[in-house]
């Protein structure tokens, strides 16, 4: 094998392929970074077996071949290496040489038949979206994955097309996040994505317009994004009926300013500390919400002017539950919905139902 | 005790104060801050006995006192308020009330009198400069203490004052920093500042040509800088004679390009993490250094042109020491001094002689 190609180009694809290898894995081909040199085309793939990341670029390939090099050291080179023409080639004893400028590295690689085949899919039922709206739509769910493995389905989030509507839940026993977006897609899918994958997807999505092919098997998504393909199994199992628990019918309706109630909760929550439980207590009465906490330290008192529709209510919250939400909604004005003190909390934007977050309350033996 | 004052001054205030608080002493009154409301000018002082900082605020005092309260906390409700007015006064209970618009904390305090008092300085044997240089002394000097406390005193920066010159200088047993700067004094000076000390001295310095007043006594040092003093206690003992360690005489004298230099070594450095050795080898010889490291993964060879006055020299590093001092000079070109292999590297600088570094080799059994 050998081959040249630029520093910069180089350095992206590893950043890349590196984001499916976790480092730990009991593989040690797994530690590495395939490269394949074929028709003036590098390949690189980095995978946990779970999750797979390939992607192309473009570069002058003197004789083909295929090998696989430690992810860590071989991206660490690469990237102090200067911004420069890059020539790669195998030499004897399994080494390959790097030669940039007047660098020269010779590194041991591992042999490239040990490392696992992507699993084949075909691209047929394929949907697209804007890579924007889809990073969008992780950043707004992800947040709320069980982060125990008590039950895995819960780690994923459901990937759901129903009505030419595409619909992202994640929730975890305490609080529930969705995320819905028109689509032009006539087809029906209910799966779920591990939150690993995703939160790596996330990262390699552009912010920009740009499309975002993806294909479904029984096991397995693949995302295309041209140059770049992610690949990764589905969780097995059935995904909680997310639908019964969002309430549809509620009592009072308070609409707030949203960076106002966050620094409102952020400074409540500083008392809420104690044993870590976090605990807030809301009073919603006429134009008001009163946030108060309290702990051995002290306590505190917070008020905020509010648009109240339906009756008064006290209802505590873990504070982090709320931060959480609030701190990623990028809307100025929200709505909360409540039913009574022992129902959820459901959280939405005032003009649309793009989102909808639910937070459980917590229970109070009594309100002091 | 109440008073109203500006929340950004009282934050930077507390941020200034709360340097000296570890924070796991096992005496709990100093974990807090200590203030005091008097003639309108709030003082804060954190402290962990070795290491005290004082600074003042403007503020209005409508009701004198002093109290100490929880510096974590108190500083994080102090940031996490609207930058608006801060009210604050004691209530019943052992607790203050703080008001900013809308939030109202009640937080415990604890008794100021329990609060150890200051050391008092008389400030007679004064001498100062700019803090902007003082500030770039540390920096230069400060990455070179040992960091364990086998030797106490090597744990401190020598503070040496001689010839009108103010030297400060750190050693470790593997490397040496010199950091002179002239200055107008005609006192002699020798006392050893603890590096925690000096840390945080060079946090609060200023980067701009404002003065420091310095003043000595047999135990401690205050650093006077208008608003706030900082006083630490000097460790005890003799300071190693540095100036025996440094050669005098040189064979062999290389000029370099530092940020060159610097990604060479930190390159090969790549390939000298085995069994955390970190070592690389210089091959000097007539304009070119060659600098090779291996390991287990592989191996790295790096060409640099210099300038070389002398004999040719084989020699090896420990390649954090060299990186350390590469990242701290703002030169672009430098100068290498050698006597030989297992003598020390001497490191200067092209125009004047403000800083000398040095670090001894290792010593290899054999070059291959």
């Amino acid at each position: 094998m050998k081959f040249t190609c630029a520093k910069n180009k180089l350095q992206e694809a590893i950043s890349i392929s590196q984001k499916a290898v976790t480092g730990k894995s009991p593989m040690p081909i797994l530690q590495g970074i395939y490269i394949s040199a074929k028709e003036n085309q590098l390949t690189l793939i980095g995978s946990d077996i779970d999750l797979s990341i390939e992607t192309k670029i473009q570069a002058q390939i003197e004789e083909e071949g295929t090998i696989v090099v430690d992810s860590k050291i071989f991206g660490d080179i690469i990237r102090k290496l200067p911004n420069s023409a890059i020539q790669i080639n195998t030499v004897d004893n399994n080494a390959i040489q790097i030669i940039c400028e007047k660098s020269r590295f010779t590194l041991i690689h591992m042999n490239a038949d040990e490392f696992p085949s992507l699993p084949s899919i075909n691209e047929n039922m394929i949907f697209n979206m804007s890579q924007k709206t889809l990073k969008n739509m992780i950043k707004g769910t992800i947040f709320a994955i069980a982060q125990d493995e008590t039950r895995p389905i819960l780690t994923g989030i459901l990937f759901e097309v129903n009505d030419k509507k595409l619909n992202l839940v994640a929730l975890d026993g305490y609080r529930l996040a969705l995320k819905s977006n028109n689509i032009d897609n006539e087809n029906t899918i209910n799966a779920v994505i591990p939150g690993k994958t995703l939160s790596e997807v996330g990262k390699i999505l552009s912010d920009d317009d740009e499309n975002v092919n993806i294909t479904f098997t029984p096991n397995h998504i693949l995302f295309n994004l041209g140059q770049t393909k992610i690949i990764s199994r589905l969780l097995e199992g059935e995904f909680i009926k997310y639908n019964s628990i969002i309430p549809d019918e509620y009592d009072l309706k308070v609409t707030a300013k949203k960076g106002e109630l966050l620094n409102c909760i952020e400074r409540a929550s500083l008392m809420a500390k104690d044993g870590n439980t976090n605990l807030i207590k809301f009073d919603i009465k006429e134009d008001n919400l009163i946030i108060t906490s309290n702990s051995q330290l002290g306590k505190v008192r917070e008020e905020l002017n509010i648009v109240l529709q339906g009756s008064e209510l006290q209802i505590a919250f873990n504070s982090k539950y709320l931060i959480d939400v609030l701190k990623i909604i990028e809307d100025d004005e929200i709505i909360m919905q409540f039913a009574s003190s022992v129902s959820p909390c459901v959280i939405k934007n005032t003009e649309n139902t793009s989102y909808t977050y639910l937070i459980l309350p917590v229970r109070l033996l009594n309100f002091e």
